[in-house]
Formats: C-alpha cells, structure tokens, sequence
C-alpha cells in the first residue's frame, strides 16, 4: 500500500513535470498515497478529454493544495527524496516569508517553506462593493462562499455590519455536506444581515464583514497587516464590502 | 483497505466506550483508517503495560484530535453511522459555539459541529511571567513550544516585544523535523529577543508577544474577544507575557 516506500526509502515527494517547460511542481508523497487525499491524475473532465486550456491531454488534480500543484499538460512523474527545484515551489513564488522580510536580496529561501495547504477563506459575492440600500429594509439579503485548505470543512460563517462588535450566523447552503476533511469544493452560504435603526441613516456609510471558521476552529485574521509577506500572497484576512443607505432624494 | 466500506455503508464515525460509563467519544472513521493517521488502540507506553492513571490496560490515542477523543480504559469499539451522543461529543462539552450565544438555554446543539482538530497555539515557557529583567540586558532568551491539531507542521514562530508592530523568528528546535501533516508532538523553539533602548528604561513594563503559523499558514487571532465562545475552550490567541525592566536602586 506504499507506506514500506515512504517508511523505509526516503521517499517524501511525488514530482509533476508539465510539457510548458520547465514547469513542475511537487507535493508530499502522503498526500499522493492518501486513499482520501483523492488526487487525481486526470484526463477526463465531465465525462469529455480534458481541453487544452485546462491542462488536457492530461492533468494532475491535487485537491486542497494551492493550485501551482496541480501540473498541466502532465508528461512525466517521479518520486524523490526533495521536493521540486522550481522557482515556484523552492523559489520564491510560493513561499509565505514573514513579515520583517521587506527585499528577497541575500534571503536564503530555503529556510522558508513552500506553500501547499491554503488557510481558510471566505467572500461576499452579493451584494457587490458599494451598492446601496435603502433606509426602509431592515435587513439584507447576503451570499458567498467559504473554503479552507487540506480539505477542511467549513463549520460556521459569520456576519457583521458594526465591525465585528456582534456577529450573526449565515445558512451554509450547497456543499456544506462534504465528507469530514474532504472538503475539497467551496461552502456556500446565504445571510439575512438586520441593518439596526441607527444605522439605517440617509448617507450612511455601512461596512458588511464575513469571517469563517473551518473544521480545525481556525479563524480568518482581522486585517491584512497580520498576515503581510512580501509576495503579497496567503491574504485570508477578513472580506469586507462598502454600502451605501440611499440618501433620502435619491 | 476499509475504503469500501465507507463509501458504500453510510458508516462515518468510529465509536470508543471507556470502563468509566457512561464515558464514550468518536472520530471520523477515515481518521481511523488513515494509514499516515496513526490511531493506536494501545496497551504499552514506552514498552510497559499503561499505568491505570493513563487509561491502561487499552487506551485509544488519537493523535492530532482534542485528548477527548483518546478514551481511556477502553471496554468496547463500535463503527456506526452517527457520532458519539456523549456529552462530551454531542452536547455541549466541546462545542464551540458563535460569539452571539450568551447562553445554552433553547440552544439546539445538534446545529454545531463537535471538536475534533485544534487550531494553531503557542506558549511562551521562559522567561515566566512577571519576571525582571536588567536595564543593561539588550536581548533576552525565550523559550517555548508551538503545536497545531491535524498534525500540521509548525512553519514559524513570530516573537514581539512592542505589541506586535514588528517581529523576530524562533529558531525551530526538536519537533520541527516531524514528517509533513503528521507533526503529533509539539516543536519547541527558542529565540533571542531584542529590546530595543527605548523600551530598556528602569521600571518600564514590557509584554512578550508569540504567536505560530502552522503548515496551512493558518495563524493565531490577536485576541481572546476574536474567538469568544460560552464555554471559554478553543482560545488560540497570541501568548503575552509581561515583563518588568529593573527599578534602578534594584
């Protein structure tokens, strides 16, 4: 079943090599042997070969990983003690380097770790940034999506129109019944956010919040700046929207 | 390989019965079957019968899940559809609940998941809270540990000492060579804090700041009031210490 490979040899990557040379990537052999990672090497999608602008004849789909992962136009595999020596997963494409690290000049990048899982996620889809709304409705209509890396499910999404003083809870919609841990596909959801009187002012600027938790009870960060690196990738920080209450001759 | 029966059974969970009735837990049974999951149905420790203040002679261990789950004196192991009914699981032990919850009255529980992973935490060990530290010292040793539920890895340990505004990196000590998704154990870290001038004036009161990021750059929250839930579990937010700068005639 392959773990005598990864206990005994050495082993601890699965390489891809794509035909658009030189691109490769590589992802831990655990994950690859994982009867419930349910990577994939494909070539077919919906039943159809795969197109060539997804990656067809033949595709790697590695579910839960950031997305460099999963290799295009796929012409070679092979197992190795290393991961890939591409700039995007060695260099510094894909490396969340900490926040003191403001120039990559005599950074020694191996001392950073590639990124494969993603931290959990969520946006606001409706309504869109700087909508209005009017000073009657009490309450307005939200939806959006969730996700979280490595297969984690999305457990609660939460909602806030006063910057995160009180929260409520959106309905998780389709794809809230993945397997435990297999999460691979987005969390919908649907809200009905009440605007409180005092908001509901002629001219008011209001700011709508979402913020997730996934099956781990890991939390999206408040703002940017405690995530900051300098490739400007791994943001997961709170999604915030503008609104507008119409004024009152509108 | 166990694959088949959970696709086609509807069996989803795995049930442990502890000797201390009416004590019982479960995990998803693909957590079970996981060949890199390492689930122990054990009967030694460290090559000796399991004392009976561990939970011997048979315990479970379930590594990377809330310790709820590794039940101890184990009498009896089920696989069944639903979880565990036990307090502990399906009511309201370990559920961490939205922040608008104030109280369990009324409260439907079955609403909310049950605690399986951990998100990512950190602590800082030495130097103890409340210590003293000289006006002449221009770095202070710090030790700690860092873990994370779901045997992710620990990718870095941040330290600050001026309320998060800028940071320094742990130098990642035993634990951090753990095989990939698979880190069980903590990682213990140390670092060599500098204090600039400014902050090194007799009597000044100084704060020592942690926090980890795990192997989905997941990190921890600012603030308790972040993660606020009625039953006070699940509190990951950064580690303080307060630090004391010696009184000159000290």
């Amino acid at each position: 079943d392959g773990s005598a490979l990864v206990e005994n040899s050495g082993v601890a990557h699965v390489q891809f090599f794509g035909a658009d040379a030189p691109y490769d990537a590589s992802i831990p052999i655990t994950k690859a042997l994982d009867k419930f990672g349910d990577v994939l090497v494909a070539y077919q999608m919906n039943g159809k070969p795969i197109p060539r602008d997804h990656g067809g004849p033949v595709r790697i789909v590695v579910p839960g990983h950031v997305s460099a992962r999963s290799v295009k136009w796929l012409e070679r595999i092979a197992v190795s003690k290393n991961e890939s020596g591409s700039s995007w997963q060695s260099g510094y494409a894909y490396k969340g380097t900490p926040p003191n690290i403001k120039s990559f000049d005599g950074v020694d990048l191996s001392k950073y770790k590639s990124v494969q899982e993603l931290p959990v996620q969520s946006l606001i889809c409706t309504p869109k940034a700087g909508s209005s709304i009017d000073a009657e409705e009490d309450e307005i209509e939200v939806k959006g999506w969730a996700w979280a890396g490595g297969g984690r499910n999305i457990y609660r999404v939460d909602l806030s129109i006063d910057g995160g003083k009180t929260w409520c809870q959106a309905d998780l919609k389709e794809g809230s019944d993945q397997p435990y841990n297999r999460a691979w596909a987005w969390t919908l959801w649907e809200a009905a956010v009440c605007i409180p009187p005092e908001l509901r002012k002629a001219g008011t600027e209001l700011e709508l919040i979402v913020r997730a938790v996934d099956s781990s009870y890991n939390h999206q960060p408040e703002h940017p700046d405690l995530v900051w690196n300098l490739r400007g990738i791994l943001n997961n920080s709170w999604h915030r929207v503008k609104l507008f209450v119409k004024a009152e001759d509108a």
